[in-house]
């Protein structure tokens, strides 16, 4: 018997018609159907997924050891999370060794900033993996926020506002546009590097861009509070425009 | 009689089944389809879009004016552009105040280096706009490389290759990962940036990523010639991972 394929399989940034083409023929013809959850969840990309979902599928939730967080330099968090993958590619080998096709479920794409991506590199040696590129987060949340975000020579850059307040301002000084994401916790940090490097002023934050409950406003309006972790702030670029 | 809505619609990176569910059902809805096309050319996002239109679809190329780019400094180039943004705009308004709807769609996203947003800027004061986001070209490319971009703390700069040698390096430094776009003539400068920015040794080059003719190397194996206008560049990051 030949061994099952995975798919790697993006499901876009949360509205579920955001989901390629490509994506619900991927489903549609693998057995089985894995994602991330919080324990106790659902997971967001499964519920994205629930109209493209048979009967016959088999369902393998890959819940989170924990539920919040915490700061990875901590080896028990470390040592539990990579635990974590190491079991989540167990699982998922032996649907594979067993012959059946799995697509494995990422928000946004599947090779940005996703957990797809640490059991890609455990399973990729042994098994067939096709990835399926999806609408990351970020073009949903400038789509929501109808912002042009790069024009003509404009560069982005895609921080994330977990990095150390000096390192965000030395990313954002050359650039032309920028999206913070990962926000969270770091809100505060956030801004003020944005106000630092002179972008505060047309900054845009977005919260759960495309989902139930989105939120746009101008950086300005935003309180100090924690933002939740489907956030981020936009920078537009101003390049030219004839 | 109410004016028609207009639609941004990514249409993503060139294979055919990376349109999201909701391009396509917009795509049905709208009596109009608008694209853009060098002259004589159907056009690479009409080629994409090929299969979901009906016989009753009205199509409505826009033709640019040029058959190569020229520099923007060139006053005769950016007036006879900002002319074609007049005119296209021009041309779609008289459909919306037919009352008609009108598709007009976008390689890959709508909002992210597209033509589309100079006709969003002319339009949007006067016409109910809705955008559509869909799988970038930097997304199709790392998916085809098959190479997961950025993990943890990895910040991403995206940058286009007509930027002058200096202001390449000056924005690669502190980048984790990045994506070099528009390569073509600007080849040779994009990797002299990459190698003194010391990114050059795990970059890849990929060409016409999800098209036919799809073509993969290390950036190293690639020769000194000007690249296709579908080609870029990728350098990974290489972030914490348990």
């Amino acid at each position: 018997m030949s061994p099952g394929r995975l798919f790697g399989v993006g499901v876009g940034p949360g509205d579920p018609e955001l989901i390629t083409v490509k994506a619900t023929r991927v489903i549609a013809e693998s057995l089985v159907v894995a994602f991330f959850a919080k324990a106790g969840r659902r997971g967001n990309a499964r519920g994205i997924v629930d109209r493209w979902l048979k009967p016959w599928h088999v369902e393998l939730p890959l819940y989170y050891p924990m539920t919040t967080e915490s700061h990875f330099d901590d080896p028990p968090y470390k040592e539990a999370l990579a635990r974590f993958y190491a079991d989540s590619a167990a699982s998922i080998a032996a649907h594979l060794e067993a012959g059946r096709d799995v697509a494995l479920l990422s928000e946004g794409d599947p090779l940005f900033y996703g957990s797809f991506m640490h059991l890609f590199v455990r399973l990729r040696e042994k098994f067939a993996v096709t990835i399926v590129p999806g609408v990351t987060s970020i073009c949903g949340a400038w789509g929501a926020a109808e912002t042009p975000m790069t024009w003509g020579d404009d560069s982005l850059v895609v921080l994330p506002a977990t990095l150390p307040l000096e390192e965000l301002i030395r990313r954002l000084l050359p650039a032309e546009a920028a999206v913070i994401m990962k926000i969270g916790r770091n809100f505060s940090r956030a801004r003020h590097a944005l106000m630092k490097a002179g972008m505060a002023e047309r900054a845009i934050y977005v919260e759960r861009a495309t989902m139930e409950g989105e939120r746009i406003m101008p950086l300005g309006e935003k309180s100090d509070e924690p933002a939740p972790y489907f956030s981020m702030i936009l920078v537009p670029g101003r390049g030219r425009r004839p």
